[in-house]
């Protein structure tokens, strides 16, 4: 672990520093263990403490790195493996799904870009259902499913006893997530990009509003058009998404 | 667009300003469009600068933003879609892929996380191909593909002479993407994940080093064991990854 020739190479010397502290986490730190504080860390790998944040940022950004208030920085175990899977994934609330209802309430004003993508119009109202998924007991991510009440013919949408504030939230949630299962799933697809966390959503996930995301947006089509959008937010800290046919997840290989 | 609120709302400040700058780009600013310097806009607003910046920093996260040296920070125009579908990709380099060859070579040095997908013991030789995506004239991924020569049967491998430091780079990476033509794909799967870029790659990208990005790892399956391993590094600040049997690309969601 050479500390002298940060000066000589041509990358950042940040970008150099975190190719060598990933190295020492590789071989002399075990995962939970705290690293030590940053006056000795530049110290010793002799680089102001700025060189030395910017570089403990990037492993945070890769995984390899948590940093807690309170507690300081410690090594983050591997990244866990979460399936985005569209043969498991039929409904949202299907047998086998593995997200917890959690809230619906029922808007008529739902963000311009998932309102483009359910084609609704102003006003139309629209039932939003929010869920958390959790797996090996951590929160790994927060979402809203927006329904349009448009999407269930005539007497199939939820009971209005369901949707009404007089059940509980879990409950409307449920009715919401019932009705689905009565329609004809025809078609999904899905995006996945970076975004910052929703302070509602930073609070599910025990996160800092802002913090670094990934958000998977799914339409769920039928009857011939977007029936559903959910809006996922999964931690980019402590996940990474897997997809295709094979069962065993592929190993962390950020960085 | 109110600022006076800002000190009344329990979500931290930065966040709020985020929400208020982010209606305030919507409304008031075009794509491209430079901001007012940091000093008017935090006066703008009535926060501290760091306070400013902190928000901008979640606005460059969500892709609603470009921070570039000597220009200033511009309104970034909307996110492009890639698709990252497996129906489409089979092989890599078979007809249709949107990935350039730019060069290859043959190690027996694999990343430690590579050599465990491949299952390849060290100092097994591996070739190395790297990529890159261009869409709409950007750069928008870089990639490198291992497969380890093993992969082949007996002279079904790239031609001795074609992986040789003799031919061109871009000749021995073909050489390579044409021998796994001849063989029979059994399955992929993939995962996604936050990282940074490291610097080759930033290169590539026209990013700096560290900046975020997603990494796409994808896993080729063919003669009952893992073929071939694709690491996709693709910019986070522009690209939404796209998957699912449906042709229109989801418009951007984040935030």
């Amino acid at each position: 672990m050479g500390t002298t020739q940060l000066e000589t190479v041509p990358e950042p010397k940040y970008w150099h520093l975190k190719t060598v502290l990933s190295d020492a986490l590789d071989s002399e730190f075990a995962v939970g263990e705290i690293l030590p504080n940053e006056r000795d860390l530049a110290a010793r790998f002799g680089v102001a403490r700025a060189t030395l944040r910017q570089a403990l940022e990037q492993l945070e950004l890769e995984g390899r790195l948590q940093r807690r208030r309170g507690v300081g920085t410690t090594v983050a175990p591997p990244r866990v493996g979460v399936a985005v899977d569209p043969v498991r994934h039929t409904w949202p609330g299907a047998a086998g799904d593995d997200w917890q209802p959690v809230d619906a309430t029922e808007t008529a004003s739902v963000p311009a870009a998932v309102a483009r993508l359910l084609e609704t119009s102003p006003g139309q109202p629209v039932h939003v259902v929010r869920r958390n998924r959790v797996t090996h007991g951590q929160p790994v991510a927060a979402e809203l499913l927006y329904v349009p009440c448009a999407t269930f013919p005539e007497g199939a949408g939820p009971a209005t006893g369901a949707a009404t504030a007089s059940s509980s939230g879990q409950g409307r949630a449920r009715a919401v997530l019932r009705a689905l299962q009565g329609l004809s799933l025809e078609g999904q697809d899905r995006t996945v990009e970076l975004g910052s966390a929703r302070a509602d959503d930073a609070k599910q996930l025990d996160r800092l509003p802002g913090a670094p995301v990934l958000v998977v947006t799914t339409r769920y089509f039928a009857g011939g058009r977007t029936a559903a959008v959910a809006v996922s937010t999964y931690r980019a800290d402590t996940c990474r998404l897997t997809f295709g046919d094979s069962e065993s997840p592929v190993a962390a290989l950020a960085g």
